[in-house]
């Protein structure tokens, strides 16, 4: 079950009803963040999360609205007397930014901070799961992300009983992929399937590429920028951002279950225009609000 | 007229209530801002303030929780296209950490910032006003500000006119401290009264040394840390804050109008305690909310 927080989803500037870009995955009681805009810490206090149980931050791209939070978040999880480590993900060639942000004042961390470079492909890994990072196109270096829990191999009762499997022939089985049972030999295939792990993309900021259709392919929950509304392309072309419409075409095209845009310019007072353009390619999509939670659960 | 709104009023973290430190002083359209805790701009937002009319920020000491905001602030000022100087005073020798604070991913700022030192005395001073520094005792280099509206000479309408004052005579006694009316000479100081202006005092973080009650003397309102619950003097002491009763013997030694506490530990969920310890010994006594706005009037 991976359960999914908004803390911010504002784009540039907060406005009062909506935070800097912030979104909480929290997974097996550890919580991942994507982007960590200014006042993010707070926000984690105000939707009730627990601040300690921060593992790692993922950070899109080192524009200041999108990174200044960790500044606020390291002190607050000093002043905890955090121990364990904090691994914080940015762009590859930013890591020096991301470590000036952090130690402006020489502030006394009593915990060890991991900055690590963010290149495309797989770049945190666990036993659940794993963060893959896949290029995007803005106006400097950004990475969207794929959480992607790991996929489960699980028995058809049925056909597994009807198979004769018993005890410890079904960890044989899927140790070496068959097994002779009453001299008739079982594969793996023949009585299992493939129980497929949660999958979230979390896109911004960056224009509709195609690649994030190939990247986000299947997903439970794609969470893609929307900066501007379809009337202002123009505008989201000349700066790098994706409008309604574009990030709706690309849910379709990666045939996702769901998609919540963010990052929404404060030029919009409603977002009730951005909503209709996009649900009129796609659906089932949903603009997000600071701290609107989803809960995700496998094969629901 | 000044008016003062309290944009957050907790200490070190912020809390669901209370964003980290910063007090707009709003004087002749511009805002003045005394701290400048992550999460401001948003509250300036939030309480409906024009952030285009950031005029001056004052750090009283370089922790964190009292400047990270200056980092999101100035890259929403850019992106509103400001085009006039933003003076940002930090303590003397810290200049190079708000810089680094401020240039952590080289944004683009397409206006001038200037960070100014501060050192004790007079620090910023235009025709209406001055800003005074004064050390404080923390436990790294803090300074309290005293903002102070010139005191103005008023004529005594009836006293003028029993000394025959009219037309360029006003001017003229003004500007030589003395004038002979039908012979008989008349001295500014018969015929007039000093209306002294406005003073409000910010003073925080810090231990309660008497150079605060001399600075803030007389002053409208003294806005002053009450980080502690009486009961706990110790750690005030220890960690270099003030308790709810150390502020108020500083209020009532300092024979203020009004006194204000704020960066408030977020470890009280109510403040009652501390607002009854204070009001027992000075009683103009109120605890500062987020978004609490205080109008001051010369003479009222």
């Amino acid at each position: 079950m991976a359960k999914i927080v908004f803390l911010g989803t504002s784009g540039s500037t907060p406005t009062k009803s909506r935070n800097l870009p912030s979104v909480a995955l929290e997974y097996e009681g550890s919580i991942y963040l994507f982007d960590c805009g200014e006042g993010t810490q707070r926000q984690i206090f105000k939707y009730s999360l627990n601040i300690s149980k921060v593992e790692a931050i993922f950070i899109s791209h080192i524009h200041g609205d999108h990174i200044i939070g960790i500044a606020g978040l390291v002190r607050t999880l000093a002043l905890n007397r955090r121990q364990q480590p904090l691994y914080i993900f940015v762009p590859k060639g930013y890591e020096s930014a991301a470590s000036q942000l952090l130690s402006f004042d020489k502030a006394i961390i009593g915990f060890e901070i991991h900055i690590k470079p963010i290149s495309s492909g797989t770049i945190y890994k666990n036993e659940d799961f794993e963060v893959r990072a896949l290029r995007l196109v803005h106006s400097v270096p950004a990475f969207g992300f794929v959480f992607k829990e790991k996929d489960r191999v699980r028995f058809i009762k049925e056909k597994a009983a009807a198979a004769g499997l018993k005890g410890s022939m079904y960890s044989e089985l899927l140790k070496n992929g068959h097994i002779t049972v009453n001299g008739k030999k079982v594969a793996l295939k023949d009585v299992t399937y493939v129980e497929p792990g949660l999958k979230v993309a979390y896109i911004t900021d960056t224009r509709p590429v195609q690649s994030i259709a190939i990247a986000a392919r299947g997903a439970d929950l794609l969470i893609h920028e929307a900066t501007f509304a379809a009337s202002e392309a123009g505008l989201a072309k000349e700066r790098k951002h994706s409008t309604s419409e574009e990030a709706a075409l690309i849910a379709k095209k990666a045939k996702v279950k769901k998609l919540v845009l963010m990052h929404i310019s404060a030029r919009y007072r409603s977002t009730a225009k951005i909503l209709k353009e996009a649900k009129a390619i796609f659906d089932n999509t949903y603009i997000a609000k600071d701290g609107m939670a989803i809960t995700l659960e496998r094969g629901s």
